[in-house]
């Protein structure tokens, strides 16, 4: 199984939020994968077999599988004999919507100048072509005012610090797709952004080294790539 | 079984969305229960006896569990052969948090004076004593400026309008408690403000008629009560 995934300018750590998501889900059901390297300005022609023009894309066999919800059901319903990834797959795909607006959101104004800096000349052309007209600013405008999205991201983390005061991860006693999803949104930061996101204290953090150790301490590894 | 709930002017239609998360778990489970009406005002002395300063309380043979989380758990603990209200507990505890902050805490604020309307005097007096220094201004400000609360409550139910774009119930087929306590919180609103919290075409309106016809269409029956 090949899964294509993006780097920036040391062209060999992953740090994008929804690669983590297949990555992790391929982690936990035990399959062998190969990661494939690309840059932004790399994904359109290398990923045109499999008619996307973002990452991940999954290749296994003959198929092509692209958006990690997709990759999701795709290897829960192919590997049913590995460990399940859904309790309770509606459950999964509504917690996937109520992490993209309401936390990757605001969470990428704040840190799109710091990735913006993990980037090559050619792809931060590229980045700020394409970001600028999303976020209706300019990267270095973004840069100067990060307080205000960083703040409505740390409002949006509450019912995730209350939660983990009691629970080990979302899935209960063990991680579900929905831990990855979340843990994958904290990798992507730590890689690209010096900021530290969360206070001393708050039951996240405990949460995130519980996250850091699974799979030989995979995501533990990970640090700032800038 | 008792089911304790609130009550305003009316002494008939307990408007609570606590209440309801408990009453529709009751319901599908098929339980028999019998409701006992209060008003604020009485909550201290009749529920002495659970030891609770708050609605739900369920009285069941000798048990008294107060509490709207308690109360599931405990029915799906006791009950087992009834159809279940979970399908993973970890992510309905965890839904019970993603509902109180983004959304039951603006809504509130965007429906406080509405509920003051619906009350007798005795307990406008009781809501305004406790309420007010919970919202930080008095029930008229509250009355002049909902529209601030208002906007963050309908920015935060994106990820809900989304997801009924494509599924019946965040249970999937059917529903599970989490659509008891997002549905809970659309028939404390309908209930006790004549504002009208979504526009048409938002998805989440089908989700509430099928909500509505639930149990003999238990929720469908209910209206404004002021």
């Amino acid at each position: 199984m090949k899964l294509y995934e993006l780097v920036g300018r040391d062209r060999i750590n992953g740090y994008s939020p929804f690669v983590w998501r297949s990555r992790l889900a391929l982690e936990h059901k035990g399959l062998d994968y190969e990661l494939v390297s690309l840059r932004f300005t790399e994904i359109k022609e290398k990923l045109s077999f499999a008619n996307s023009k973002t990452v991940p894309v999954l290749e296994d066999k003959a198929k092509a599988v692209s958006d990690s919800w997709e990759i999701a059901c795709y290897l829960e319903d192919t590997y049913p004999d590995r460990p399940p990834l859904f309790t309770d797959r509606s459950s999964a795909k509504l917690f996937d919507l109520q992490v993209a607006m309401p936390l990757l959101a605001p969470l990428f104004r704040t840190i799109v100048s710091d990735i913006y800096d993990i980037l090559d000349e050619e792809n931060q052309q590229y980045f700020r072509q394409t970001r600028e007209p999303r976020i209706g600013c300019t990267i270095e405008e973004a840069r100067d005012n990060f307080e205000q999205p960083f703040k409505i991201f740390k409002d949006n983390l509450w019912p995730y610090s209350q939660y983990f005061k009691s629970a080990d991860f979302i899935g209960g006693a063990t991680p579900v797709y929905q831990d990855y999803v979340l843990y994958g949104m904290f990798l992507w930061a730590r890689m690209t952004s010096p900021k530290r996101l969360l206070d001393d204290g708050d039951p996240l953090l405990s949460w995130i080294e519980r996250m850091d150790r699974l799979f030989g301490g995979l995501g533990g590894r990970m640090k700032y790539i800038g």
